[in-house]
């Protein structure tokens, strides 16, 4: 089959060896796969990761098991767990210490004519719900995470630092808890599509210092006092930047007894004032992956429409190309099509 | 007045000025008062506080706005807040921006024969209460803090590294919640102390490898398989070292969406891998000041008797010679005893 392989970098490869499913999985041909940040990172060497690479993926069901499933549209769970270890009986499964993770860790991904993952990890996408929109269920899934390890009250000043996918994806959820939220980024072109979908968005400036976007919904349209930026102020700051600058702006926006949460996976180490953490009480929780059964809901009724997110597809065969797109400034969602020649 | 005051150093003035209670404050004649390790942090120049130290005392009430409070024996809330801005009002005053905090910044201490707090920081020790035991009510409190903020199941295993004084009662309190857990150090006798309160105690070796303590209530005497030092074994392991050695063995005992809480306020950055607190989803908590009326009740009860944590009783006079007690290794509380010549 023809795939998009990591080995020291990333090449095409017309005539990758076909999966051939073992006991308890099912092999899904791929209809659509979007390239996320995490690929990015695993190009440029996190992880270690050889293999074909890919995890956000719809597709069909080719064979299953259970026959129910063959000629279904699915998505699916990333972590393919042992479901036996005290991890997994505890209901941890996305953290099975014998997992492995679909393009990421010791499995074969999605950028892909076909894939194998376990049935059990299979989700069902409603006939309502085109490709386009559930390629998006597996980052909205993780977007969906925040709100399985954080409690929000409404009443809650929640900004999300960050306007890249992730960011605008977590705005996208917070914004139906009807906490005063806003999006912190510095493109006005990613902001414009967030305050489409509502999101109040503030544009940083320069030194993290805030100023009201253009865009409709600015956060500052909601009266002249209000100083979103303001130090201290903020019960949860969503930390989408995926750097360390961005690390201290959401600790210097964060009130005391305020909630960090950390979304973005990127290389290198944190440094934190110990006594300035304990001193406000503050809470810091790394957040991954997330369940995908709210993220499908939240796309087939339609509160979430990810698909102003898409910059550009790519057939499987100009997979480079789609990458050399993915990391280009002001790119959000760069898809591969495996159907188009 | 006689008191302990620093300024650049520690030094005993038997004429420092008599303090004065402004409008809403009592004053407080000081019957007991203990030398804590954020006092030894402030003289070795944590905060920059100059005035009379200390913040952990019990008294006897001299005059207040309420006569009613005359005569009455008190613990005292160290954060004397506005109770005006917007932080009070939500609850959070021991976080007040305007505070000033007791022996610690912007108010004179406990290491005196008089202080001065707001009335409303008061809190009446029952009478079955002795000084020895209400003296502890502030780090008690601070014990207790932890129960505020994280929800602990019976059945999560739980580590406390580190077998100062606030590693035991620390322990102290969680003993009492059900849950599995051990208390780590490296002080033969300290940890005795705690497992005759019938804590598990484990005597950490060398690198961080546990090895049973000869005390009772040893966690190995639980049963010959259980590994409570296994790597990704706690659910909760609250860091009471105060060092990073101690932070990088609190991290590795962790288990996946574990909770790693922070109780020392010590100098100096934390270096955090960003990644492996996303992937294993970590909740990292800084944790303070908590509320006495809980500590007060656990004293009150007999449930937690931390008598045996008292090292020596100093006079005033002599608080320098107290405070080099208090930094000797294997020394706990130091207590400083104004009534005694």
């Amino acid at each position: 089959m023809r795939a998009l392989v990591l080995r020291d970098h990333l090449r095409y490869d017309p005539a990758y060896p076909d999966p051939f499913p073992p006991p308890g999985e099912a092999l899904v041909q791929v209809r659509l796969a979007g390239i996320c940040n995490t690929d990015l990172e695993l190009v440029a060497g996190y992880m270690a990761f050889a293999g074909v690479l890919g995890h956000e993926f719809v597709g069909e069901v080719l064979s299953a098991p259970d026959p129910a499933w063959i000629g279904r549209r699915v998505v699916g769970d990333i972590n393919a767990a042992c479901y036996e270890c005290a991890t997994c009986r505890a209901g941890r499964h996305t953290h099975c210490p014998q997992r492995t993770t679909l393009g990421i860790f010791r499995r074969d991904g999605a950028f892909a004519d076909r894939l194998l993952l376990p049935q059990a990890n299979l989700h069902a996408v409603p006939d309502s719900v085109p490709d386009e929109m559930a390629v998006f269920a597996e980052p909205l899934a993780a977007a969906c995470e925040i709100l399985e390890q954080v409690t929000l009250r409404p009443t809650d000043r929640v900004i999300v630092l960050g306007d890249g996918k992730l960011g605008l994806l977590a705005a996208a959820v917070l914004r139906l808890q009807g906490v005063d939220l806003t999006l912190v980024g510095r493109h006005e072109d990613k902001l414009a599509l967030a305050a489409a979908w509502g999101v109040p968005v503030l544009r940083a400036q320069g030194s993290g210092a805030g100023a009201p976007a253009a865009a409709g919904g600015s956060a500052a349209a909601q009266g002249p006092d209000r100083d979103v930026l303001a130090e201290g102020s903020a019960a949860v700051v969503v930390e989408c930047t995926g750097n360390a600058q961005g690390f201290a702006e959401a600790r210097r926006l964060l009130r005391p007894r305020g909630t960090l949460i950390l979304k973005s996976t990127y290389h290198g180490d944190l440094t934190l004032n110990m006594s300035a953490l304990v001193v406000d009480e503050i809470t810091l929780i790394g957040s991954r992956c997330g369940p995908f059964a709210p993220a499908l809901r939240l796309l087939q009724s339609g509160l979430i429409d990810p698909r102003p997110l898409i910059s550009a597809t790519y057939p499987l065969a100009e997979g480079e190309a789609a990458f050399a797109h993915a990391v280009r400034p002001g790119a959000l969602k760069v898809l591969l099509d495996p159907r188009s020649a």
